[in-house]
């Protein structure tokens, strides 16, 4: 009965997966066409279909009106795919009712792509083609030629970002490759230019060579005011990173290891204030040491924290993290001496009640499911704890951009990320471990941090300032 | 007395030297901010000693109005710098009048660039979030990597161009590098979203070797839908072109070869009719083989025109000239023999009245300057000339990709190039050796009949044609 069976499809293949990453478990946003014939009482039964099904019914929509029947939209919450085809069946069933077709909202909502590039300002007359084009164009040019930092005031460049991937650690989905990796990058962009009016382009690069990635993002930088690099797989990303900000000019950031790291650091500094926990005094011991992990230890070393040690079965990461300064230890001495934990590894269920001390910070960062969850871990005596489904790195990268932007900062040093982790704590209300990512306010007090640790710590460069963001 | 004396001195070094393209000849458009206290017939002394200084007034916009002064800006036409120094120590020497500012329009208006990348829609709610971003954004990635051609349909990809250059041969100004290049290619952009919803995205390339400009575009193809290759040096451009085709799935057009080319052809067409030849059995004389005058000969070959012979100066373009079915000649043979000549030359003057044949068409289409005037041409017997004001590549590109990607086309075939110039042509009205390039009309019709070549000559692939283009 399905007629977008492929779309549909599609998604089969992928959908009873775990979800990766994000705020609920294992639960899908399905939305069916129905064609309900004008019966009394006919979406009534429609309904009861659906809750015979164990469908949580959300939005019912009216696509059109007929002579003998309706269409209507009805988007149901479901577990899995096995549950969507059972109350298809359901309301198929009845007499009067077909399911013309159903589809995860999600993709319903990427229909056609989710970023366009437009003008500032349309072009209506042949005077505003000789301003903005042939022939005004060209002493624009000549004055850029010239003065080169006049790009920055007379183009996009000041006020852009390249959102640069190769896919190779897309969510928790793995290496899909640049082009399947696209929705996420589009995704990031929306943020940017919402909540910090950057014009964020994504760009997708095909290599799985650190030489080739590098020498690509090299070439087109002068593109762009900024270069967030995105899911691309450790430990090529910390060469990565650290390549392009020894040569770039402009500011560079890995948002998986940084960004991350500074929405878990404030996370980290709430759940403290929540504890009682003093944390530029305590030991915080870090689980996993993955782009993220590495990225919350090192940025706590860099904050002034006590101590810090970790735990990582993966011998390859450690000798970057000895050298950042961060201790190695076991598993059982983690738990057993951090005052704060920080968990980011990957593994459901890692933490057993047992191993929580009394009055420990517990921040089990794993999406969807965490390492322990909140409720256990404080019955076990944690005097806070918290999981990963509101830390979300759109707390950070759009507001720790365009302070970078607005000061032409020359990178994003440590001062600028600090500024943006306590800026992001500050935001945080009642119960809140992170403030609400949908909040403008928030976003407005990380850039206006961030510029001013720019200008403090000597990254700003006043002559590149960006204008108008 | 001028406040913005960088600015204006940025531009002052350069904005004597001739135009190098576009409509009017050594003209430039320059806005004064001038503080005018309040007297009466106060306004009409400014306006007297403007014009005093030859000034052509335009436009007069009150800025604000204090208790004793008020500020406006002035734009006035002016032929060169000298004349607007002039006309600032003219307005400065009256009583009670001040110039705070004065600076060239285009500069005003490219005043924090001319693009910005936007969503789709915005999010509103926790609800979008999940829709966008995570967790429904992995269900669109998987989807994607399980079957590619769903890229098309869920991202930008499709509708989006990159526009590529590394800024070798920008406008008439030469080789000023990738970044003084940028405002040309923002402003393609706005052209490309106006006139065909498409999203196109500049892309700067810092390098002058062929092979890094080819791998760096190969690297990064996967994130658009075609590559638009703008303001590269000849013969490099030829080469870059040739292996990019080879190697991309999608369309490849350098513009300044080939968008260049198709307009020229419309133009061809259109003369041909005012003059009553029959271009398909003329023989067509080019003057000039560079990257326009080339792509223009290769059109019309490609196009059936019974014979095309050249004349360049430069040896090195006779080999790519003769292989294409280019016969050379030298400009005597050219001007003796032609019944349609079409001048590249950029050298002012070239075509002396003496050699004009009676019954000839002549498109002297070198900018700003032409190789003859066309009433002189007319008056020397030309049964047509035109010279290249209108001839304005905004008139292709945009269509020309729109058909291509609409139609999910593997290139940009010569029918396709055929198709958009007898449709630019069919657009000309009266005396317009051109349509007005501001018309949606022109537009809308090229990409109608490229997206239908596409379709009829088997360039078309209709499982990746993009969706709401």
């Amino acid at each position: 009965m399905c007629e977008h069976i492929s779309r549909w499809n599609a998604r089969r293949r992928f959908s009873a997966r775990s979800e990766p990453t994000g705020y609920s478990r294992a639960v899908l946003d399905c939305t069916y066409r129905v064609q309900i014939s004008h019966r009394t009482g006919q979406l009534a039964r429609v309904m009861e279909a659906i809750a015979e099904g164990q469908g949580l019914i959300g939005d019912v929509v009216t696509i059109s009106v007929g002579r003998e029947a309706s269409e209507r939209e009805i988007t149901v919450e479901v577990r899995d795919i096995e549950q969507a085809e059972r109350i298809e069946g359901l309301v198929d069933g009845l007499d009067g009712a077909r399911v013309l077709w159903y589809q995860d909202r999600a993709l319903i909502r990427h229909e056609g792509g989710k970023l366009h590039i437009d003008a500032v300002r349309r072009v209506a007359t042949v005077q505003e083609m000789r301003d903005v084009y042939t022939p005004g164009v060209a002493r624009v040019c000549s004055a850029i030629a010239e003065q080169p930092e006049l790009a920055g005031r007379y183009t996009m460049i000041s006020r852009s970002v390249a959102i640069c991937t190769n896919g190779t650690r897309v969510l928790g989905l793995g290496n899909i490759g640049p082009m399947a990796s696209m929705p996420v990058m589009e995704g990031k962009a929306v943020f940017y230019r919402q909540f910090a009016g950057i014009s964020a382009m994504p760009v997708l690069i095909d290599t799985q060579e650190i030489d080739e990635f590098v020498e690509t993002v090299v070439r087109i930088a002068c593109t762009f005011g900024g270069i967030h690099l995105e899911d691309i797989s450790a430990p090529e990303c910390f060469e990565i990173e650290r390549r392009l900000i020894e040569t770039l000019r402009q500011p560079v950031m890995h948002d998986d290891v940084h960004g991350t790291a500074v929405v878990s650091m404030a996370a980290a500094i709430v759940a403290c204030r929540h504890a009682g926990v003093e944390l530029g005094s305590a030991t915080v011991g870090q689980l996993g040491l993955g782009a993220a992990g590495y990225g919350i230890a090192a940025l706590m070393v860099d904050g002034g924290v006590g101590r810090v040690i970790a735990f990582d079965p993966q011998e390859a990461s450690h000798a970057r993290a000895l050298e950042k300064g961060i201790e190695m230890a076991s598993m059982a001495d983690v738990m057993g001496t951090a005052d704060v934990v920080v968990a980011t590894t990957g593994r459901p269920g890692l933490i057993d009640p047992s191993m929580v001390r009394s009055g420990q910070v517990i921040l089990a960062l794993s999406n969807p499911d965490p390492e322990i969850a909140p409720e256990a871990a404080e019955e076990a005596g944690a005097a806070f704890a918290g999981d990963g489904r509101s830390v979300n790195n759109v707390l950070g990268y759009p507001g720790i951009f365009r302070g970078a932007l607005r000061a032409g900062a020359k990178e994003i040093d440590v001062e600028m990320k600090l500024a943006a982790a306590r800026a992001i704590a500050e935001g945080a209300e009642g119960d809140e471990l992170v403030p609400d990512a949908l909040d403008q306010r928030v976003h407005d007090a990380v850039a206006k941090a961030v510029q001013e640790a720019a200008e403090r710590s000597g990254a700003a460069r006043p002559e590149l300032a960006a204008t108008g963001l």
